[in-house]
């Protein structure tokens, strides 16, 4: 096995507090949340909701829990007491977080329905016409273990009533997503500082995800991608041992986690030098960004920013180059409701917080991505990310 | 928002040298893989998988790829050529993982049936009575997707059989595992250098991570748990500013990623000073993994490794504590196939890989556990995780 030299930056310590408080706890529960879905259920006659993704389920009872591959369930009722199901293991940080009703825990390796039916026979649910499910999540197998104890149920898309209850986010929500999008910002200028010839992309993500952790980041939104010359051109690329070279276009990706919720950036660097062709693929990102900003105010179709921005891409003849649909929702996860995509039909609401994403990746010679936060205001929008996106070249 | 004084430990530079070279490129595609999954559709009479997990694409075609929402999938059928679907922006990766059949690339917000039902046509599929899927994953919305193109089609879960396959180590992932749990060592050894009296779990995580990373490490196997105290009570606790003092357990799980694959260990420490009741609580977790490992060689039951260890634990009084399975398989997946628990009536093999973890947690007290990664070898079993097991008190 071949060593590889390598000059890992020195990490200094630029002060002895944590800026940004750890999560434990988190915004507190509001049964205004489960009312909502119960007030679903009622109106449509549904005989019961089976809530299964970690976060949704986090969303309406503050418990966060990554089951791996046990059950983690929440079933609603119209007019009955909530159940929440869990690993035996995970009921007592589910009563920590204040869950106050019926849990179900399953011992590891016993059929979980063995657990659940009795309690849901003992709310008289015996038979059920209709049944709200997270389609998009819940796998086959749980459907079918569901269907084998409720032969003959229509099986209901949850997701978009889920995902629309969570789409605008309350004054406390923006208010932590705007600390998440300061934190991001930070953590590329911690990035863009450590910059030094022969650096590998490796050890800059690791000592940004080092000093934000150290801040008081409860954790990154996804592997924080930091990529160099050529690699800038695979829009999903992981970081390695490519070495920082002058010329090099540098382009970082990340996300930070504060108390629960997630933010998301961009930002592309010249390193040293660039060619003019570089600097025109830059120019032509941001202006596909700047069009689709332009557009931002609460009736505006979705669909509509992708092919503002689609279209400066186009025009300037890189449209084969931008592979991938313009943005995303953020919040509670990374990537959730709305898509940002030319086929959205859906409307643009005050308090939705989504990413703004333009890029062009050519192959063997690199790529460029801008990307922003961007918060729905009454009139317009307002920017949670707010680092510079004026062309740079660092070093 | 308050700020939290913390003494965040400087970092020092141990070396200029990556110990373990990066994962760029992995153990290569070996199409027997391909084609024990192709004699199985055969045998079975089965009209296509639909492969759909990350990590089992991982393993058939060398190509790692994580999709978020969008569409991967790998289709195999019992005589035609082989097909990939994946997301447009990941073809190129695709390509340069060696995948050399063909590829359906889905744009984002398309229904991705259109791209993939006419490949299906230019096959010869227009109907299909078996479909293996694997249940655990596939999200109901997709497995509707798929009847909706092939009606009537009975969906058989392919799990066990995938798993079944990858469930015996070779030489190479068995080389490439042990490094991964010498990491993992190596990480304890970091983490426990680096306690002092008032340092919180985070830091103490958080550097861990750095170092491993600057070492190498693909990545952690799952998010580092620190804990202190009382918090070793929880055994699914997460890191938080919980100080260090005199008296305190302290509780490490981690797992390190290399080329792909996953380790894992959990050692435990008093720190400064300890009570009987601790000592005795770690005494008796050590003699339940020795009695697992004690059974250890090819053609004994998983269930009981569970049972003799379960029954050290209950015969101390601490049997209500200990409320999770045995251990898990490790490989590709930090969970995978076997799971170590009593009901479990599958035989032990040579070349299995998985971890034996029993743990005693005491509410508001504090909790023991000790895990290690092993091996069955022709004539009983190697450990890959060498980290000292003898009551320490550190510090």
């Amino acid at each position: 096995m071949a060593s590889i030299h390598t000059t890992f930056p020195p990490i200094t310590l630029h002060d002895k507090v944590v800026k940004y408080p750890n999560h434990e706890g988190s915004v507190p529960l509001t049964n205004k949340r489960v009312d909502s879905v119960i007030g679903w259920l009622r109106e449509e006659q549904i005989d019961f909701a089976l809530i299964t993704s970690p976060t949704q389920i986090y969303y309406l009872t503050d418990f966060h829990c990554h089951p791996h591959e046990r059950f983690l369930g929440l079933f609603l009722f119209p007019d009955k007491d909530p159940l929440l199901v869990c690993p035996t293991l995970e009921e007592d940080r589910a009563r920590q977080a204040g869950w106050a009703s019926e849990i179900v825990t399953c011992p590891d390796g016993e059929d979980p329905w063995l657990q659940i039916v009795p309690s849901l026979h003992a709310r008289g649910i015996h038979s059920a016409k209709q049944i709200a499910v997270e389609k998009d999540t819940l796998p086959l197998s749980r459907a079918e273990g569901l269907l084998q104890h409720y032969p003959g149920a229509t099986l209901l898309a949850a997701e978009t009533t889920l995902q629309r209850f969570r789409v605008q986010k309350d004054t406390k929500e923006i208010e932590i997503m705007t600390v998440a999008a300061q934190m991001a910002d930070e953590a590329i200028t911690i990035g863009q500082a450590a910059l030094t010839e022969g650096c590998t992309e490796t050890e800059i993500a690791s000592l940004i995800e080092y000093e934000m952790k150290k801040r008081g980041a409860d954790g990154m939104a996804f592997d924080t991608m930091v990529l160099f010359g050529e690699k800038t051109g695979l829009p999903h690329g992981s970081p390695g041992n490519r070495q920082l070279q002058s010329g090099d276009m540098v382009l970082f990706d990340l996300g930070i986690v504060h108390q629960g919720y997630n933010s998301d950036i961009t930002r592309t660097f010249g390193y040293r030098s660039c060619t003019p062709e570089q600097e025109k693929i830059y120019h032509t990102v941001l202006a596909a960004l700047e069009a689709a900003l332009a557009l931002c105010r609460p009736g505006v179709r979705f669909g509509d920013l992708d092919t503002a921005a689609r279209q400066v891409i186009e025009n300037a003849g890189y449209g084969r180059y931008f592979t991938h649909r313009l943005g995303h929702g953020l919040g509670l996860e990374a990537h959730e409701y709305p898509s940002v995509h030319g086929h959205n039909d859906d409307l643009l609401e005050e308090g939705m917080v989504f990413t703004i994403e333009p890029g062009i990746y050519i192959p063997d010679l690199g790529g460029v991505r801008i990307e922003d936060d961007v918060l729905i205001t009454t009139t317009g929008y307002q920017l949670l990310t707010s680092s510079p996106k004026k062309w740079q070249i660092i070093g």
